[in-house]
């Protein structure tokens, strides 16, 4: 038996998953994601854990066929990571450095987002597809394209960067990435608390079980539209809107088979995919035969999974 | 010596080319579009056209080793045609029934923005590159997509269809394809006219060349605009924004090295490229490093390149 890692790295924890190299998934855990020193520790604490899971499995190294890593940032398609803001890196080859550290051990590096569509698409909501686009809908908005089965990291590692596209070039605030009017603006956890907020201000005359909610999540905002509140459901419906008109020019441009809809936002469930879809119909009349839409079905493994395939 | 042929198909004319199999163009000419009875003629044309240019050069049919053809609508990976509006064709396998009136040789077929992409990348503004994208500003806006040097047709056919990205949701007047606010309404030759005369009525006291133009047309427009006409410059800034965007969105979404601007609108040359730079810059904070723009340099013969290309 062969086995591989699968190691998804990001802001708070790193999560690792022991495969084998028919794919199933043996084993995972977490570690904690060290960012101090410009995130110095991250790459030695993945090697020791690496190594650690080898002793404790009993696995000779030479039945260790590679290593998959999924970064929160740009990734060349030679491995460049120019900067990862949430783990301090800069200027880091973080594949070359992880197989020094491990013996050598093939490693390759993708981008979280563009690995998670891998994984979506290899054991997830998108099995069967070749031509996938994730959108992961959590803090922010990440995306993730896979063309012909392969993803596509872009020339200069930005590929799948769905979540700034401008579908909104007249919002007055500016979003992290110093862009006005992003997909993330709207479609994010963050982003539906906030335009729920800026309605109920624009509406003081409208009941809403949110005005009694102090700092309302996301989840409270699905949970009020759900029950029919007006304001809450203006909410959804514009993060589906923008949705909608992403995916749209999204299909206009690479025209893929399924949309996959992930991340902590999709756990609301067919009424997002269906009001997503029903602007997405709205917006594309040249498209005779439509893409389709489906939840992620990994959930937090996907990135685990897709680094796997990685090296697989 | 062998040869291939690389044949455009237009709504006016059909455009072809006889090409050896290094990629030199040896003679081209043009043929009517006849597009009565559905275009039931139009592939038969080709095929007597194809085949009085083998007697005429004292070809053998054996030195043929194939034909490419790029047509004007969708066209899956399948080479199935559901509809081409301009030649009145529904439900055709192109491919299929020109090889066949050929006595079998293989025959190619693909859309013809993403036919004319192709040949920008193989002998145009985008040598030395395999990631691509290009728009065609005509009558109307035409696009194409090239990913590791191969046509991205999508897996229903619309790869590519750049035109109808929507850049502004809220425009009242409908495109023709029915949706509002997609990208040919403003940066096609009939659109920047239109905006322009949009412009005029919009500022009545603000004197332009243009009020004095009976019927201008776009070329008019970017003359004026180079001579400090303010409306003319509105119209042009207009475009240029919204190519801007669409660009912007695109590099997000795939990150191509390079996107080449070709057709008609396009001779106004760098005001253009220049302008469109501008916004893109503007719209892509997060991309560090930034595609490129240039102009495309095979004007019409794009499409009988691309089309050589299939079959190379």
């Amino acid at each position: 038996m062969n086995y591989c890692f699968g190691i998804d790295v990001g802001g708070t924890s790193v999560k690792l998953g022991l495969f084998d190299t028919e794919g199933n998934l043996i084993d995972k855990w977490e570690i904690p994601t060290r960012k101090e020193n410009g995130g110095a520790k991250i790459l030695s604490d993945i090697a020791a854990s690496v190594k650690d899971k080898i002793t404790e499995k009993k696995i000779d190294a030479a039945q260790v066929c590679g290593v998959g890593i999924g970064v929160p940032g740009p990734v060349t398609p030679e491995g460049y990571v120019p900067v990862c803001v949430n783990l301090g890196w800069k200027d880091i080859y973080p594949g070359r450095e992880l197989s020094a550290l491990l013996s050598g051990v093939s490693v390759r590096v993708g981008n979280d987002a563009n690995v998670a569509a891998l994984g979506e698409y290899w054991r997830g909501g998108a099995q069967g597809c070749s031509n996938v686009v994730l959108l992961t809908l959590g803090t922010g908005v990440g995306g993730g394209v896979i063309l012909d089965g392969k993803v596509v990291d872009g020339v200069h590692g930005a590929g799948g960067e769905l979540g700034h596209v401008i579908v909104n070039p007249d919002e007055p605030l500016a979003c992290n990435c110093g862009s006005h009017g992003c997909l993330e603006q709207y479609a994010s956890a963050t982003g539906v608390v906030r335009v729920a907020g800026r309605i109920l201000t624009a509406k003081p005359e409208t009941a809403s079980v949110l005005r009694e909610t102090k700092d309302f999540s996301a989840k409270d905002v699905f949970d009020a539209a759900k029950e029919g509140d007006a304001i809450a459901n203006e909410a959804v419906d514009t993060l589906c809107r923008y949705l909608g008109l992403a995916t749209a020019n999204c299909a206009l441009t690479i025209d893929p088979e399924v949309f996959v809809i992930g991340g902590g936002v999709s756990r609301a469930g067919s009424i997002l995919t269906e009001r997503i879809e029903k602007y997405f119909e709205k917006y594309t009349p040249l498209l005779k035969i439509k893409a389709k839409f489906a939840l992620a079905t990994l959930g937090n493994d996907a990135g685990i999974y897709g680094a796997a395939r990685l090296v697989l």
